[in-house]
């Protein structure tokens, strides 16, 4: 099993406190917006007798909630079609289980979330990256680098759109070569979908469940941790058409009985949530998304191309070694009684050596916030190339020149 | 991965629903006693902003309150060996997956919890299973059968204790020869202690966190789910003096991100209870006991010994095909309008062909509905005999010459 390489800081972090210095946490995927009303009240209203195991499969009223929001989506599903599961992490384990068998192989585009190592390592199963690139604004790399990763023990590819890490969201020309890819070699597509409300500009997050000729091979992981900023409820869903998955999935799902029952419970009011609901929500995450982006490919040598969707991305930074910069930021360094706690990129790649120019920011912080966050990753900067005698490095490729270039099919 | 045995009745039990017939469920392990206030009422207090995630771990609070239980029953716990999981569930399957790779073998007395098959499974490890003998109440068998089991490959040893489907408690002399075992072949030592309050006969389970000399190979699996009757909360805990062990399972913990929430804040209600809770609880079930043990071994061709603890036991019938015989009660047999479910013990064990003239039951019905359901037992007994033409079989071994006798250490 991989350490968590964000954990790894998490002394750093304790010894700034220690010192007196705020520490403004951008490298964590919790949200800090207020978990609705609607679904939160739901917990004084419960008046069970006994908390008792639900059904393996999920409770019927969470499993008609989820395939009425999917309708919504214009995606109609059947009843088996849809598992409760505690969180989205247990459907991507479901996932890998139910699509492979200790030693096979599945392809996924690296930088991607840290946890999927686990699942791998859990699931007994090798996961073999395909490389995206920050001057591409990580969108999906030629496929003719996926050919070259294929084998026969490939069982499945394994995407995040939107992306967790790198906010990109994959447009329909890209998903239909992910499709064509998958059926020439025979392989599942496993899709994490949690951030799926989560584009801007008018971006609609496509779906693999809407990918055509796609309908056996789909197995969607998703939650409602992100959603409705419940991730505490552990909460999730694997939806799959294909019903040999569908049932593997159920079997590993009766295995460990059911899934949390009070959180299928109170997920019920996100019925009464409209659209304003979301709309609300990702005009913060947007507005966020602008003052980072502003912010941070003003400071010389930051770069990165303007996010697109979910609330993270990666920034390449004027460094050598982020996770160097990272623990340097939590342990020596302070502006006005504050540091910045960021993820560096390296526990993003299985590529040994990727990432060290590299760190993950996530957006869960106002906006007041996020601008002191940039001020203090500009000082640091700065600070950090002087202590650690980096100022030779050039600064080059700064972010202006690539705003929104080379982003295909945008 | 295994469909579960018990879930293959579903159907026709859904089926004796529909011709009006009311099904007393003997079959499954969801206890009917209510879950107390203290608990319960904790759910209309809670007033997060956000349901966030938890720590990894499980909250300092959450984990405090485990070590105090503990502290309890003379069993000190220092803060890295407890680790808050999704039920006992995702415990067993972090312990199997923390001390096994891929194709390794782990040592399990069956019969056994139907779901040890799936986490096994999942985890990619061989059960290799010794057999336990009703005519022994269970107890565990001689050590020359485990000697014979073990090889290369196998890393541990996984049992249940009070043991679910048996009710047998273990005796210290037993532990001991275990702990020799797991000694002398170099193995962890696994123990699922879910029903560590339901001993009867003033019993006391002893737990493998009390074997001497066994500090760095065990790891406990246990739960709030049976204890507290909150099975559908979903919160367990893995427990382990074993450095490697506890971090093992922390980086899966840490894959998963977090235990649910909710059931960590209302778990500490539990600290509101006393010992009049248990005692009630646990005075309950031994009544249950006594009235399922007169009447089903007063019935002819019955057997079992006394059980010991948990809230389960496995009989002997005067039947060749327990699988049939379940199926036959649900989809051709009634009493009074009723009849009863029971899991056919087939599908705990390991060893083809082992079980087919046992049963399990669950006593989480209330006595009234026992005394019908042991009626039910009878009547329907003596109709499939005749039905199946099975009158030739003999109805020796009657349990009254057993009971009590051949029980070791008692």
């Amino acid at each position: 099993m991989p350490a968590s390489p964000i954990r790894r800081l998490a002394p750093h972090a304790d010894e700034a406190k220690r010192r007196g210095v705020r520490v403004l946490h951008l490298n964590i995927g919790q949200p800090d917006l207020p978990t609705p009303r609607e679904i939160a009240d739901r917990l004084g209203e419960i008046r069970d007798r006994v908390l008792c195991y639900t059904p393996s499969t999920g409770t019927p009223e969470f499993l008609a909630s989820v395939r009425a929001y999917y309708e919504k989506q214009q995606i109609p599903l059947g009843d088996a079609q849809v598992l409760a599961t505690t969180g989205g992490s247990e459907a991507l384990l479901f996932a890998l289980m139910a699509t492979c068998d200790p030693g096979d192989e599945v392809v996924v585009i690296e930088p991607f979330y840290t946890n999927y190592s686990a699942f791998a390592a859990m699931a007994g199963i090798r996961l073999v990256p395909v490389t995206s690139r920050g001057r591409d604004g990580f969108h999906l790399p030629p496929m003719h680098l996926w050919e070259a990763v294929v084998g026969e023990r490939t069982r499945a590819v394994l995407i995040c759109n939107p992306n967790n890490p790198t906010g990109t969201v994959y447009t329909q020309e890209e998903l239909s070569e992910v499709a064509g890819f998958c059926r020439r070699h025979d392989l599942f597509l496993i899709s994490d979908e949690v951030y799926r409300e989560f584009a801007y500009d008018d971006r609609k997050p496509i779906s693999a469940l809407e990918l055509e000729g796609m309908e056996d091979r789909v197995i969607v992981a998703d939650s409602l941790s992100k959603r409705y900023n419940v991730c505490g409820i552990r909460l999730g869903m694997l939806i799959t058409r294909n019903p040999a998955a569908a049932e593997a999935a159920l079997r590993m799902a009766q295995g460990r009985l059911s899934a949390p029952g009070i959180a299928q419970q109170i997920a019920l009011g996100a019925g009464d949530l409209d659209q304003a609901y979301f709309d609300e929500v990702v005009a913060e995450y947007r507005q966020r998304r602008d003052v980072l982006f502003e912010g941070l490919t003003a400071i010389p040598g930051v770069f990165l191309l303007q996010p697109e969707g979910a609330f993270y991305f990666i920034a390449r930074l004027p460094v050598l070694d982020s996770d160097d910069f990272a623990a340097w930021l939590l342990s020596e360094f302070s502006f006005d009684g504050e540091t910045v706690m960021v993820a560096p990129a390296t526990g993003f790649y299985a590529t040994p050596g990727l990432g060290r120019n590299e760190i993950r920011i996530a957006y869960v912080l106002e906006t007041e916030a996020l601008r002191r966050a940039i001020r203090i990753l500009a000082e640091g900067l700065a600070a950090y190339r002087s202590a650690r005698g980096l100022e030779s490095i050039p600064l080059d490729e700064p972010s202006e020149k690539h705003r929104r270039a080379k982003v295909p099919g945008m």
